[in-house]
């Protein structure tokens, strides 16, 4: 069996070690967002793609979610004694290692997907992830604050600002040239199920979807997503935020409006969210909170059972 | 009183802490050697600049000699944990810091001055620390092993093989068409006088010699030098080694004679090695061990008063 999957940061990640625990003779292919992708300090920092090869092999810090386990800070230190900029991103020293590798493949000529390849042979997630692109594609949200009106790159507006100020809109810069990286639209043609885990639908897989190409080969699939909005609010994050700044309501059935039942043949929700329905879409309730592995074990096959039911 | 003073590594650094704490009201500028520059997993690092800003600094480990006090190296173990090469290169997590910053300067366009100026507005090492070139030369060194004859980095012979194998040349790659920094050639001549430490007489001294214009420029100078070698042997680290390969005797009569009566005025020797002699050439003995902060302000202070009374 071949399930592909999308992806975002930590909601996405810990999905997916549900999914791998429960389907784990499957084969899984992970489309990674990269919209987040942004160069700090010359080194070009892929957090989503990070989130996913640690959670799922085995360095992630559990209790934050992100970065690595037992990490240190002297790097981040010694810029700041430097008074280099920025100070509000959290890079430990284990992290960097990571970055300086991914930078100087870089320089060297390696692609994006190559380098996350090279990357996960340390790692060994146990599954293959893929960025959703080679080419750089960023994030960017427009904010007025007192210094006007003004896009800063996502990252600014979700970790310096704590999405504090109201998103006027978002774009994902560059995203009109870019091309699915090698080897994503082949996982989604050969895909028995596509699922989509409960990241963020804005910035994490509404990212993904706008890459050309890429939602096109998802309408020929059993897509079965798992709504990141419990009874009005997040499972996690700031979704809320980003959901206000595209004009779409915080909620399971908005949610499900906006990717839409071309896409979308099963949708599970909460309990409490057991009214959404949409023509053509099949939704099944039950719990959906991640409280650990096995809870969110459970939810991933869930998900899994509906795709294969419908794909049959 | 302005001095200018050309610096290697860990005894050049060492030195120049003697002379400042000797000289405290004059101005110094320091020409530091960059040859021994390496570009590792695409940070630039140059080893000598460094140890020169954090001895004078107070950021160095003092029982090493070079690197910084305090260091932790977890991003060296995770490049090594992700197979990255080299291994052979100790570089910690705070010294990390300063070539990110270096390299990402060096990436917007800036020249190597600029960017040791900007790192020592932090350290206020207290003398003006000038990298030698903004041009990239490194040093190169032709060995033979079992892989054959060829040349290897300097940092590679010095650092992973210990000067174990013997050089058969050694090389300033890129030295003909490289340019003194900007300040440099307008420090020596402003300068009242030029002070050699005891460094490395091949690859730190030998290499700012050769970029062209710089030895020149300090032959209408006042020069007082330190010998590195005390009774046959360097005072520290492999300068016999280097002394070896281009076909120098490891004495303090040698070295004198490399650099030679056109370049040198004052030449401190230690008292061993009070039987050196060269015409046009003042020859002074005494205790030359930098044991301590006090012995080495008094060798430093031994060599400006010398230097002092020479240029007269």
């Amino acid at each position: 069996m071949h399930i592909v999957s999308l992806a975002g940061g930590i909601g996405g990640a810990r999905f997916l070690r549900g999914l791998r625990a429960t389907a784990p003779d499957a084969q899984i292919t992970v489309i990674g967002n990269t919209g987040d992708d942004i160069t700090l300090f010359g080194l070009r920092v892929c957090p989503d793609l990070d989130t996913v090869m640690y959670t799922l092999g085995g360095g992630i810090d559990e209790e934050q979610g992100w970065g690595r386990a037992k990490e240190s800070h002297a790097v981040k230190e010694e810029l700041a004694a430097y008074g280099v900029e920025p100070q509000w991103f959290g890079l430990g020293d284990r992290d960097f290692a990571t970055h300086i590798v991914r930078s100087q493949m870089l320089e060297a000529g390696y692609s994006l997907s190559q380098i996350t390849e090279a990357l996960c042979a340390r790692w060994q997630p146990g599954v293959r992830l893929l960025p959703m692109s080679d080419e750089r594609c960023e994030t960017h949200v427009v904010i007025s604050d007192e210094r006007g009106r003004r896009a800063i790159h996502f990252q600014e507006w979700w970790v310096r600002l704590r999405a504090s100020i109201p998103a006027e809109s978002i774009a994902l810069v560059g995203v009109e040239t870019a091309k699915p990286a090698p080897g994503v639209l082949e996982a989604i043609a050969e895909a028995d199920v596509v699922i989509l885990p409960p990241s963020n639908p804005v910035v994490s897989i509404g990212t993904i979807l706008q890459v050309p190409g890429i939602r096109d080969a998802l309408l020929a699939k059993t897509v079965v997503g798992v709504s990141p909005i419990i009874g009005g609010a997040p499972v996690r994050g700031m979704a809320d935020a980003c959901l206000t700044a595209i004009g779409v309501e915080t909620s399971a059935q908005a949610v499900l409006d906006l990717y839409g039942a071309e896409l979308i043949d099963g949708w599970l929700v909460a309990e409490e969210d057991s009214g959404v329905t949409l023509d053509g879409v099949t939704v099944a309730a039950r719990p959906l909170i991640m409280h650990d592995a096995d809870a969110t074990a459970d939810i991933a096959r869930a998900a899994l059972d509906l795709a294969l039911e419908l794909a049959r």
